[in-house]
């Protein structure tokens, strides 16, 4: 879960089942995450031995490699069998992490309803592979073993705004219980469909949206005396790896975007038109590091929170999208767990605010679930 | 779990169910104790706010109220609300720990067939109070609240002879799936019953299974070549905090007991008189920390290894009783994890050393499991 904390706000701005930073997770927390995924594999699989994870086709990103090395020691560490397969004929193929790790990965096959590498049938299959290319055949109609996310958490079916709408009830109850405004907890948004940046069709919609959403930023940025300069994020609304997001302060920004601006929100990933776009109340970060603008990412393995980073960027500004690919890129672990509030110490102090980042990142998990039971396809 | 490692052999020596230092666990682990606790509450009582914890009557010794306080921390941690509650008339009574942290204890009441304290009524009650002195009327025929560990499972009703019946099945299941000699994993024992120290009765049982024993573990040193000179453990078969216990090397020491003997096996606790005693195959420890002998002890939360640390000794010889009152003792921390094994280490490295030893206590903690279901009273 990436969080932003603007001091007077705290909210998720995005939420990724496909996660691809375990490694820039302090190695002191390695037990807190073998623990959850211990409890994880024992509802998902009681009697399993044999889990198959399925990265990203991401070859020659070491970096993300290192994730898939570091997921893969977590779950071998209770004690399953993991093996790595992907989506290509041909042999087996052994990959260096950027710490020099080997990988070696398998080519998938099918044997009837039941997706295996050779000599391994797995209980389980772990995707963290974000399907935005869409749903490989391979994957489709398997039985009889448990796939996790399911196929519809993929890019190929999820739109961020369904996901913020499930956020909006959760934030929503959990701000009645605690009789706070949940507008602290939750960013305002809003959706355009039929969006075509090359075409410049929709263009009207999305900029009255904008122009809407800033005037309720302004009316609650009122309501809190807060002096900052509200801003909007447009972001493709199935993208993935910050691309196809743009900062916005007037909507007539977006009214007139160059060729270049337009290129860059067409197209996300793989050739993949950009047709929805969310448009989502900017969050400043007041989080540094190094008096660079930081914002914290929250990792979980089923329930649990696990433990989380700072994403830092130093070219970039306190209002400015930080995970922009090219870009200079720190994680730092959180020095101390998200897990263990003192009560004695300010709100503010690093446990603290840690296990509120953790509070807002369950908040946002519980919101995926009722996302995912909601584009559940007819079984 | 108090364990011994030999080098050739690694055994659980003693499992208590009311252990009392928590406080002696590298606040590291603290992030995992939570996580633990958090995934106990919620089977035990999912929809549970309220906790009361019984901890010991030992109003003056300030270290384990110190552990009171980290079990308590540990407990709110998850959520819960905590309060203490113990077996006195008269006012709420504030203590203080070693450490200096304030404990309020109040008195417990009935309501019906509910326990409570003034104005809280508990879903949960955890016990760490081992009912060494008998089960209190307070506590019995409870109904609608879940008390962990249950009734049965306090010293009132326990034997260690029972539990070492119950790990021989268990150890022994383990040992075929490895193929492994159980005697690995498992001290050879014996029972008397009948005993009187004070009257001189059953002295033949004791001398006669001491003879035994020895002569079991002469064979298997022999088989596996080790030099060290064998010796069994007598203990009272009901005794806690390391009492009531004596170290044998021959069966002529328990024919010629003097009076000072007699008496320290004759009486564990609150005038309670020893009649049944276990005799335990002796494990040497090889483990030292500054060249003091040493022993691991490992804590579990439900079914999970949150830490361990070392009891250590620096008076005792690697083949005595490190749990003796009145001694010098030094907690230690184990400075990495138990549940994190690294397959490229050697066996004898720290992870995988603790490793093992969380493996052996979950073995003797599925033993106190079986024992606790072989003794729980009809319902």
């Amino acid at each position: 879960m990436d969080l932003r904390n603007s001091g007077f706000k705290l909210a998720p701005v995005d939420t990724n089942l496909f996660p691809g930073g375990f490694n820039n997770l302090s190695a002191a927390f390695m037990p807190l995450a073998v623990q959850a995924a211990t409890s994880a594999i024992e509802k998902i699989c009681p009697e399993a031995k044999n889990l198959l994870l399925l990265p990203e086709n991401h070859t020659r990103n070491r970096w993300y490699l290192e994730n898939v090395a570091t997921l893969a020691a977590i779950l071998r560490q209770t004690g399953l069998e993991v093996r790595l397969g992907s989506f290509f004929n041909g042999e087996k193929t052994q990959l260096e992490t950027a710490s020099g790790k080997k990988l070696l990965i398998e080519p998938l096959k099918r044997e009837g309803a039941r997706l295996v590498v050779e000599g391994f049938d797995p209980c389980a299959i772990l995707l963290n592979n974000d399907l935005s290319a869409g749903v490989p055949e391979i994957l489709q109609g398997l039985n009889g073993q448990v796939l996790v996310p399911p196929l519809h958490a993929g890019w190929a079916t999820r739109r961020k705004s369904r996901h913020f709408a499930a956020y909006d009830e959760v934030a929503g109850e959990f701000a009645r219980l605690l009789e706070i405004d949940p507008w602290l907890l939750n960013p305002h948004h809003a959706h355009c469909g039929e969006i075509d940046f090359q075409a410049r069709e929709g263009e009207e919609c999305l900029a009255s949206n904008v122009s809407m959403l800033l005037e309720k930023i302004r009316l609650k940025y009122l309501e809190y005396g807060i002096k900052d300069t509200p801003y909007v994020a447009v972001k493709a609304d199935a993208g993935t790896y910050g691309m196809g997001v743009m900062m916005v302060r007037d909507a007539a920004e977006v009214r007139d975007l160059n060729r270049k601006q337009r290129n860059k929100m067409a197209v996300v990933k793989e050739g993949l038109a950009v047709t929805d776009v969310i448009i989502q109340e900017g969050v400043h970060t007041m989080e540094r590091i190094e008096e660079k603008a930081a914002e914290p990412v929250v990792y979980m393995i089923d329930r649990h929170v696990i433990g989380g980073f700072y994403r830092v960027h130093g070219a970039r500004a306190a209002d400015q999208n930080l995970n922009a690919p090219g870009m200079h890129f720190v994680p730092l672990a959180f020095e101390q767990s998200c897990t263990v509030p003192d009560p004695h110490a300010n709100c503010d102090a690093p446990p603290n605010r840690f296990y509120a980042y953790g509070v807002v990142a369950r908040l946002a998990l519980a919101a995926a679930g009722l996302e995912l039971e909601e584009t559940a396809p007819a079984t």
